[in-house]
């Protein structure tokens, strides 16, 4: 029940009406007593920086979640930006502090890294591959570098996003291994589709799945599908995966602790978001 | 279940602490499956003219509820106001038409008119007393002239308010009879306390209620309390009367009518509200 005491949560991109989130987060506050409230915000680029000064200043906003087109342009607005997010070169989270300063993270990755370590897939010492510099691609890497991986290999066709990326991660993490140029999946530990491929029928495979180790531990970002033609054919070689959903269900608990509220887990969101896929 | 096509109503005034509207709309929405959502949002005056702005270009906007300390400010925002409004000096309700034009007008006394209308009180012809011309006063007084009372007689400590009020009703309704000057209820049809008188302990009475005759309909606008001291004398004189809660319940129609929405009585109202008194 919304009223004046509701912490309010804009839920800040556009278009808004595919936005996922308020089904997720608002079932979750109900159903725990949480009195906030997440709420779409269809905000154009051309108002957004005038916006989210002003929106910032209202008495009861407690945060903002940030999606598309605006999580890069964020970046310029923050007071102060995690490593993860400057990596990223993204942010898709906003908190005032208690200075009145915007602080800002990117969890999109962090999503991914939970997912995976909850599964039983290894990070620490290994090799990761990750194809796509884009917006996922990035905020995966970005996380991943946390982790303690040794090498990180970034593929994209567009060259300046992934040699931005590299540039930032190797500037952040001397001690990383960071290449770039191939999409070839041999040979890693993890694998990552951080591409839109698999969104459209028909699209080729990121990569050619025939390459992959079974013992590779392979992730989709693609959330159209449960299981993509690029896991089916994961799965059939005798990969471990994780799907799309499973970065946005991974990545909520790490919002909630962001921005101050109770401890959550996957399973539990997964079990009251009204949400179909 | 607010999603990204749900219809944002903000809900603009500051502190946002007492604000009852969402707990009575929300409810009504969602018994309703309507798919729209009032949202406090606790904006100063300082950020208000660039907030309205602003919050009026999100994409996924349907209007605005307005309230203290904003009524008044909102007009010199507005592309065009009700001659309610402009007689009022001030603005409750903002929606934006097709052309996106912001569009403005004032229920606060039109509740209190349907309110006396449905307990079976009569306006056309008549002649009322509203003592106080600050917000409330000045609502109801516009929204009494629409009506056809024959007289308006208004009372103000505060001399400015008072005369401003009564030159602009004279210039909107050149045959209403408008005069100032005196509290005295004796020989009105309607009397109305349009004062917070009543909402301390203590506080004297509006008028003199030993001058109300029995058959004057009396008016309250202060909701501390369903019956206050001056309603409850004018009931132990033998008047009709209507408490200031009414006047709430009773504007929400209007306002659903102007946002669009399906018509409702102010008893389906009462009947979902979530507040108590």
């Amino acid at each position: 029940m919304i009223s004046g005491k509701t912490k309010l949560i804009a839920h800040l991109g556009y278009p808004t009406e595919s936005f996922r989130a308020p089904m997720i987060y608002n079932p979750y506050f109900e159903k725990h007593g949480i009195d906030a409230v997440v709420v779409p915000m269809g905000c154009k680029s051309e108002d957004y920086a005038d916006f989210v000064k002003l929106v910032f200043r209202l008495s009861n906003i407690h945060g903002a979640l940030v999606t598309m087109p605006h999580k890069v342009t964020t970046m310029a607005l923050l007071d102060e930006a995690s490593t993860t997010a400057q990596v990223a070169g993204a942010c898709n989270a906003i908190r005032l502090d208690a200075d009145g300063r915007l602080v800002g993270d990117m969890f999109d990755g962090e999503g991914f890294v939970r997912g995976v370590l909850r599964k039983g897939g290894e990070l620490s010492g290994k090799r990761a591959l990750v194809v796509g510099s884009g917006g996922a691609g990035s905020a995966i890497a970005a996380s991943l570098a946390r982790t303690g991986v040794v090498e990180l290999s970034l593929f994209d066709g567009h060259e300046p996003s992934v040699k931005g990326l590299a540039a930032r991660l190797r500037q952040a993490y001397p001690g990383l291994i960071v290449s770039t140029g191939s999409n070839d999946p041999a040979g890693y530990d993890l694998v990552v589709n951080a591409t839109p491929l698999g969104m459209k029928d028909g699209d080729p495979l990121p990569m050619d799945v025939s390459r992959i180790d079974p013992s590779t531990f392979v992730g989709e970002v693609v959330m159209k599908t449960e299981i993509t033609p690029f896991l089916a054919a994961a799965r059939e070689r005798g990969c471990r995966f994780q799907v799309g959903t499973d970065m946005l269900f991974e990545q909520i608990p790490a919002y909630l602790e962001f921005f101050g509220f109770r401890h959550a887990t996957p399973s539990e969101l997964r079990a009251v978001a009204k949400i179909t896929y």
